[in-house]
C-alpha cells in the first residue's frame, strides 16, 4: 500500500479514537492496532501523537472548508443563496461526520501552540469565505459593486467609503455567524430530529433578514 | 489576613499569570511569589495547580454571569432592553477584564474533565438567562404570556403549543446569540476603537430585528 493511502488509513482510525476518548486518553498503541499497522510505522509516518492529532485536524478542517466552498460556489450568483448553501453544507458535515467535528470543535483548543495555530487557520479560512459572501450581499444591497443593474452607486468617494464600511460590517457579521453556527452544533446534537437544512434556514432567517433590514435603514435602538 | 481574603488575593494573581502564560507554562511557584505567599500555603488553600485554575475559572465565570444578570434585571420589563443591557454588560466585561476572558474563553477547554465541566456549567447559566429573555420576547410578540395588554392568546391548547414552540425557538436563538457574542470578542480585540455598546447595538440589530420579522411572518426562503 502506498504511503499516502496508509497515512489516510491511520488518520481515519485516529479521528475515531480521538473523538471517542479525547486526546489525553487516546494511545498511539490502540490507534496502530486498530489500523493494523505497527507502532514504529505510525511514528515514522506521523512523527508523534501530537503529529497524528495535527494530521487529523488539518485533514478534517480542509474537508469542512472544501464542503462549504463547493456548496457555496455551486449555488449560483446570489450571495444569500451561496451563504445558505455553504451554511447548509456545514451543518450537514457536522451531522454526518460527528467524529471529525468532535476533534475540530471540542478537543483542539489549547492542546499545544501548533494545534491552536492549525485550528485558528481553519477558522480564518471559513471566516474569510463567509465574510466575502456577506460583503457581496452588502454591496448588492447598497448598489456598491459590480452587480449588473445596480443603480445606487453615486460617486467614487462615497463608493469607496461604502466599501470600507462594508468590509468591516462583513467581518463583523461573519464573526457573529460563524460563532452562532459553532454554538448551534450543540443545539443540533440535543435535537436529533431537526435536519441540518432546517437549522440553516432558521439561522438565515435570524441573521440575513435582520441584516437586510438594517441595510434598508430599519434600525433597532434601545 | 482571613483565609477567604488570602484566597481571593492568590486568585487575582493566578488569573493574570494564567492569562499571560497559558495553563501549561504557568507555575505555582511564580503565582505564590507574586502573591507574596508560600507555595505550601497555596497548595493548602487551593489543593493543586488544577484546583487553582478551577478556582479562577469559577470566580470569573460567576462574575461574568452576575454582570449579565444584574444588567438585564436592572433594565426594566421589556425583554429586548434586558437582552441589550445583558449583552452590553458582557462586552464591557470582556473589554475591561481581558485576563478573565482569556482564562474563560481560550484556555479552559479540554484541560481536564473537571475544568470542562466548570466551563460547560457557566455557559449553561448564561445560555439559560439569554433563552429566558428571548422566550419572554417571543411570548410578548405572539401574545402568549402574562404581558398586560396582550390580546392574541386564544385558547389553552394553542397557547400550550405556542409555548413549546417558543421554548425550542428561544433555545435556538440563545445558542446562536451566545455563540455570536463569543466569536465577536475576537473581532472586538482586532477593533480596539469600537465600544462594547456599539458592538452590542450591531448584534442586537442583526439578531433581534431578524427575529421579530420572522415572528411577524416575514420569512426568508431559498
Amino acid at each position: 500500500m502506498p504511503r499516502h493511502e496508509r497515512e489516510q488509513q491511520i488518520i481515519d482510525v485516529a479521528v475515531r479514537v480521538f473523538a471517542k476518548r479525547g486526546y489525553h486518553a487516546s494511545s498511539v498503541d490502540e490507534i496502530a492496532e486498530l489500523a493494523g499497522i505497527s507502532k514504529p510505522m505510525v511514528y515514522l509516518y506521523l512523527d508523534s501523537k501530537e503529529g497524528l492529532f495535527l494530521a487529523c485536524l488539518r485533514r478534517e478542517a480542509a474537508r469542512l472548508v472544501a464542503a462549504f466552498q463547493e456548496a457555496a460556489r455551486g449555488a449560483g450568483p446570489a450571495p444569500e443563496l451561496r451563504l445558505y448553501a455553504g451554511l447548509s453544507a456545514f451543518f450537514v458535515f457536522v451531522a454526518e461526520h460527528r467524529d471529525s467535528w468532535v476533534v475540530l470543535h471540542r478537543q483542539a483548543s489549547e492542546l499545544s501552540e501548533a494545534i491552536a495555530a492549525a485550528v485558528a487557520e481553519a477558522r480564518r479560512a471559513v471566516m474569510s469565505e463567509v465574510a466575502s459572501l456577506i460583503r457581496d450581499g452588502i454591496r448588492e444591497s447598497t448598489g456598491d459593486g459590480a452587480i449588473p443593474g445596480a443603480d445606487r452607486a453615486d460617486g467614487a468617494d462615497r463608493g469607496h467609503r461604502a466599501a470600507q464600511l462594508g468590509d468591516e460590517d462583513a467581518d463583523f457579521v461573519a464573526h457573529a455567524l460563524v460563532g452562532a453556527a459553532d454554538s448551534l452544533t450543540d443545539w443540533m446534537e440535543r435535537h436529533p430530529g431537526q435536519s441540518p437544512e432546517g437549522i440553516t434556514l432558521r439561522l438565515m432567517n435570524m441573521v440575513w433578514v435582520g441584516m437586510r433590514d438594517v441595510l434598508d435603514g430599519k434600525v433597532w435602538l434601545p
